[in-house]
């Protein structure tokens, strides 16, 4: 890690603010829903299921934006490239990431879709169900990409989500070719399945090139990419292609594999009452990405990691209100 | 009350949503603001303050709105009318309201303003200091009451805030002549000193005139309606001029008097953690209210006004995010 850098992650992400409701199992089940998982929905049907949600509360989101929010609030330094568009919504957005010190100049689109928004369906077990209209968040062009950041940024932080629509993963694509150029870190998390599932190819492809540093993935994810229902034989057969690998497993916790060999894990952190798990991949990236920026070792990231996790779970929607800081230094002591 | 009406209650009150943030002492202090108090800002103010704040939550907000929440989550028919713009905020209001069942049809502005804010900073005290920008809120028209809906509410419950826009006064002094007219009762919530500062005078003389049936104050606006310092003095001035008067006391609990002569006091609900006094006065009086719906004794109105206030306390924002009406049937018992 360059010492010289002027960020510590610089994010390519979704911009995205949450609209969170209690739901009961009956109505993740009548609509049809997946519960745990993301779909991508269009304007019609967002209104149509904002409709039928009851009363919400929103709160800024996108997975890597989560994930920045998080570093920021452990004292990192960030940027952050993603898009919105001129309305409330994305001033909210823009608002929350620059009031936690995130570096965030991305303009605003005057025209082409209003800022996204993720319907968020959270049942009593705590678990969260996503139904994402991306809005003006796919829209974001190569334009945009500001190489000086990303030359600047010890590692280049790409959420799998913006894999899918073309626009934004060719912008993506050249932000890889700007960071490794100029000597920096790649890490890609892969988001959902259904990325795999549309461009397990495209990505097997870049890893196989060696493009990313870190990769991040969740046990779901690892297993499509590697095309195995065996988790360790998936993570063996990944791990040899990262320098780093990553892999959440929920309440068993998460491990890490350097340079294919190594093998480190941690348990997850215990917690009394899941809440609400939005956000919980996020911030657990945002805890081992913290301690990777610090020098930390490996099994200490991952405690970060599962500390950071532990925290949102443990509260409604993807940005701490706790002083996240504080719980990290005192449960990593 | 008459068995005969198709809602419980309908209000008028500013249609707002709450955007919220923890700040500290210093803040307040920097700011020049009056901790636990409300003022009104204009737009720039708005995006100045907005700009120092921290990572904030926008919750639907307003005060008789989140009277009429509360009151739906314990089952009562309830109609609002209040001015929002067509943007996003207008939209998060509305959706939350009819999602609890409210009735609401108050047709959206197309220009002029914006759909109101309420910038609160909570400090970790867990009082909340409110900075409100009207936007369209102030802009009701007397055009938007719908005198059907009125003539056809047991009560009709007026948000003292609004009495300040002269648009909106003149509406509200419509809307009590059309209740009074069908022979409904009448109910005005004090909301601010500044309201009695600015129309004390006016106010008075509404009361003196016997046009309000119930009037609900908290200490510092009962001391000013009185001008008075003397809060039992203040309270004896004020209570033989309106048939029912309901006056909050924050940790002190509440007191109501029946026609003048009759004290019935409660004492507030214990709570461990304050973490957000945003809605309590307007939770006490969906209490004290649905308690009147159901034709209950003044001391089971002011229990469940009690009740309703302290589970609000107990959580970020004036919405319910607990079963309501669970929590009062377990402690009504």
């Amino acid at each position: 890690m360059s010492a010289s850098a002027r960020f510590d992650v610089l994010a390519i992400g979704n911009a995205i603010v949450d609209v969170i409701a209690r739901a009961s199992d009956e109505v993740i089940e009548s609509e049809g829903l997946l519960k745990g998982g993301m779909r991508l929905i269009d304007a019609d049907e967002a209104d149509r299921l904002y409709g039928l949600m009851g009363p919400a509360i929103e709160m800024s989101g996108g997975s890597a934006a989560n994930t920045l929010a998080g570093m920021a609030a452990l004292g990192r330094k960030t940027a952050f490239i993603g898009q919105v568009a001129q309305d409330q919504l994305g001033e909210v957005f823009t608002h929350d990431l620059r009031a936690l010190g995130v570096s965030y100049e991305t303009p605003a689109l005057s025209e082409g879709a209003p800022t996204a928004r993720c319907l968020i369906l959270v049942t009593p077990d705590g678990q969260r169900t996503m139904n994402t209209f991306l809005g003006a968040s796919h829209l974001l062009d190569q334009a945009m990409i500001k190489e000086e950041w990303i030359a600047d940024a010890a590692i280049l932080y790409l959420e799998g989500y913006l894999w899918d629509p073309p626009l934004s993963r060719a912008a993506m694509r050249r932000a890889i070719d700007v960071s490794r150029s100029a000597g920096r870190k790649v890490a890609f998390t892969l988001s959902d399945a259904f990325i795999i599932d549309r461009h397990g190819d495209d990505l097997r492809g870049l890893i196989r090139e060696g493009l990313f540093d870190i990769l991040f993935a969740n046990e779901v994810e690892i297993c499509a990419l590697a095309g195995s229902d065996d988790f360790d034989a998936a993570v063996a057969s990944v791990a040899g292609q990262v320098p780093l690998l990553v892999v959440t497993r929920g309440e068993k916790g998460a491990i890490a594999v350097v340079n294919g060999t190594e093998d480190i894990s941690v348990v997850a952190e215990a917690i009394d009452d899941v809440v609400d798990t939005t956000g919980a991949g996020d911030l657990f990236a945002a805890g081992f990405l913290s301690g990777q920026a610090e020098g930390r070792s490996i099994a200490d990231c991952l405690k970060m990691g599962a500390i950071c996790a532990r925290e949102i779970i443990a509260q409604v929607g993807p940005r701490a209100q706790c002083d996240l800081k504080a719980e990290v230094a005192a449960k990593l002591a």
